[in-house]
């Protein structure tokens, strides 16, 4: 076996056999196979693709290229990545109030999103990275914690993603679910709800592409005895109210309140919903029943504080600019759109996100976006909220994400399907 | 501009401009655009292809990321690579003999077919390495010289191609057109004749195949001025009866002493015919008597000396391996198969060509094979004798490389096609 006859297979649009692909994730992973040929290999994956008896092998070789977490019957999510997406910080909790297991793991942001470990790390002394007696104490005290990604799990994928971002071979629906799948598998997740973000913004498209890719992920999940619900979502505006790392702990806050976004609230209460549905075995409908009781007793909000004193954080820290401009709106109508990635980028501008790993990120700063699509807004009411530090925006630039309608504005429902 | 936008471009079937290819090949050559990114590039090119704008673009940036030659008005000649493949050691003095000017630059071998540079080193003494200066005197003293490749010359083709060759993306026709183009644009060349090697043994796997490829080259040639005229020709069987280096130089002088292959004798008519018929712009038939008159009259073999002392070669001291074996036939029949690709293989087992490109060869081992497809044998009669050195092959192995037939076998004509 070399990996030449392996690139030529794929090249020529041939199935790969499981020693095959062990071959190759192996031997990059040992640095026989060097990055030129593997990103030639990515490159005819991405045209040619794999089917599913490959992408299972590919998934289950990068979850061997590491350890497997031993906790069991854990449940987990993942969302494929949005501006805003604060998701995890309000399922966790709620989940955790009802019985059900999660040790949450995220990586920081990079690209035009954020990253919950940004987020998690805007609380002051909160500490992501918790050693396996910790996560493990936390368990068994609370039933939750959120921690950064452990390097030891499918070691394979992160290089072999960080090899993708920079070879134009991310947009593979097979290389897409692998890399998800693998890294929930070596986790131990029993159950994994999936926030499939679908729209301009994301990289999944359409709905179409969507059910492809959500079809793929059942697929892996079965084989390892996972069970997994895909939610394909909406992203063609930011979710919920704040942009920025500190602003967004602090919406989530409001939100376990009582003081929420009717979108955010809509998407996490079916992803919460379809956790425990699953986990319980119980309808959908007795699962959401349940969920809206907990929010209702601000029981996730006690939830959420107990997370964050269990990790060192300081829950009246968390940072926020003390600067901030309020922009009015230049006009009066209705909300049609919001550039979402263009709001992503410009958090990016103002400090708050990252263009390479090891830059320092400034939590305190983003955006209040005060009215979201299909509102209604009189010229020079508040439109946005920008918190900054030392660099600031121009506010035509802020402006020019917004896309107003003189005629009333029909909102789509958040959740666009379910599998 | 940026790199990954242009793999991103090309990944999803985009027309690149002029522009972003001379980035990508610039940026190469300067080491700003890595190894890894350039093999994802050329697989995206390999699987969606380039138009024919698009590669003579390509052709472009490789020719100007080097220095151009500064002689005019002569005629060259490229093969796509053949086991047993001598014809530029005949070309070469039956052209000069007809007054046409001609520095052939060529390379080593690797992979299974060898080198012109490794057949002329088999000559003691020979120089294929000559300046500028010794280039021009043997041009102006005797019309011609066989040289190795200048390293000035498109050093973008020769970077890319050692690329290509470890990441499954040589058989591109647009790579493969614009890298045989590039360095015979920057030599100089005004009249050039491309024997399309077809067949198993071969990149180019069918008819249809050569003649895209041929289609392409001639209006690459077309765009820089270049007369260029395709052979399609068969490769299912060595080309001649010898292959190995100090062999095939012993093959060519017999062959201009009037002792020849009636293949390569046709194969080497037409190919200088054409450069004759198209240099001094008379027709075909007229070129083709004044080619067989010097081949005649052995005015090519006294040429071809000529040659060889004009770069301190040693005609009497060419080196052939003293040790050898004759491998008498196993059978009664007609010969049906000859597997060139298994013989050039063995040839390499035996040492005679390389693994890595800085290997040490041995010049002195090879096979004379004497019954060729079609030809009758009894059994007993010398089927093949192996000039080894310090490793021996598998007599069971050499024979394998042939298939017999108890019924006659028609022969094809060696010249499929021409354009």
């Amino acid at each position: 076996m070399n990996v030449l006859g392996i690139i030529e297979k794929k090249k020529s649009k041939k199935k790969l056999t499981k020693k095959e692909i062990f071959y190759i994730v192996n031997g990059y992973i040992k640095k026989e196979i060097p990055d030129y040929q593997m990103s030639a290999f990515l490159m005819a994956v991405t045209l040619n693709g794999l089917n599913k008896k490959e992408t299972i092998f590919l998934t289950d070789a990068l979850v061997k290229s590491g350890t497997k977490l031993e906790f069991s019957d854990l449940v987990d999510k993942h969302s494929t990545g949005g501006v805003g997406d604060k998701t995890t910080l309000l399922i966790a909790p709620i989940v955790a109030c009802l019985g059900l297991k999660m040790v949450k793991m995220s990586g920081g942001g990079l690209g035009h999103t954020g990253g919950t470990i940004d987020k998690l790390e805007a609380i002051q002394g909160f500490r992501v990275d918790l050693d396996h007696g910790e996560i493990e104490k936390s368990l068994s005290e609370i039933g939750v914690c959120l921690i950064r990604q452990l390097k030891d799990l499918a070691p394979a994928d992160k290089k072999i993603y960080q090899l993708r971002d920079v070879t134009a071979t991310t947009n593979s629906i097979a290389l897409i679910a692998s890399s998800i799948m693998s890294k929930k598998i070596a986790s131990g997740a029993k159950v994994l709800v999936i926030d499939l973000k679908v729209g301009r913004g994301a990289f999944v498209k359409n709905k179409k592409e969507g059910l492809e890719l959500a079809k793929l992920l059942k697929e892996i999940g079965k084989h390892y005895q996972i069970k997994v619900i895909c939610v394909l979502s909406r992203m063609d505006e930011p979710i919920g109210y704040c942009v920025g790392n500190g602003l967004e702990v602090i919406e989530c806050l409001d939100f376990l309140k009582g003081d929420f976004d009717q979108d955010l609230y809509d998407l996490v209460v079916e992803l919460t919903s379809e956790l425990v549905s699953n986990y319980q075995e119980i309808t959908f409908a007795e699962a959401k029943k349940e969920v809206i009781k907990v929010l209702e007793k601000k029981q996730a909000l006690l939830k959420l504080q107990e997370i964050i004193e269990n990790q060192n954080g300081e829950i009246d820290k968390i940072m926020v600019s003390s600067k901030k401009q309020i922009i009015p709106s230049p006009t009066t109508g209705y909300i049609k759109k919001i550039d979402s990635y263009q709001i992503g980028q410009m958090v990016k501008q103002l400090g708050g996100g990252r263009q390479k790993v090891n830059d320092k990120i400034d939590y305190g700063v983003g955006f209040i976006i005060h009215r979201k699509i299909g509102d209604f807004i009189e010229k020079g009411e508040p439109l946005v909220t920008v918190y900054y530090q030392d660099k600031d925006l121009a506010i035509k630039d802020i402006l020019n994400s917004f896309t107003f309608s003189q005629e009333s504005v029909n909102k789509k429902s958040i959740v666009i399907a379910k599998i």
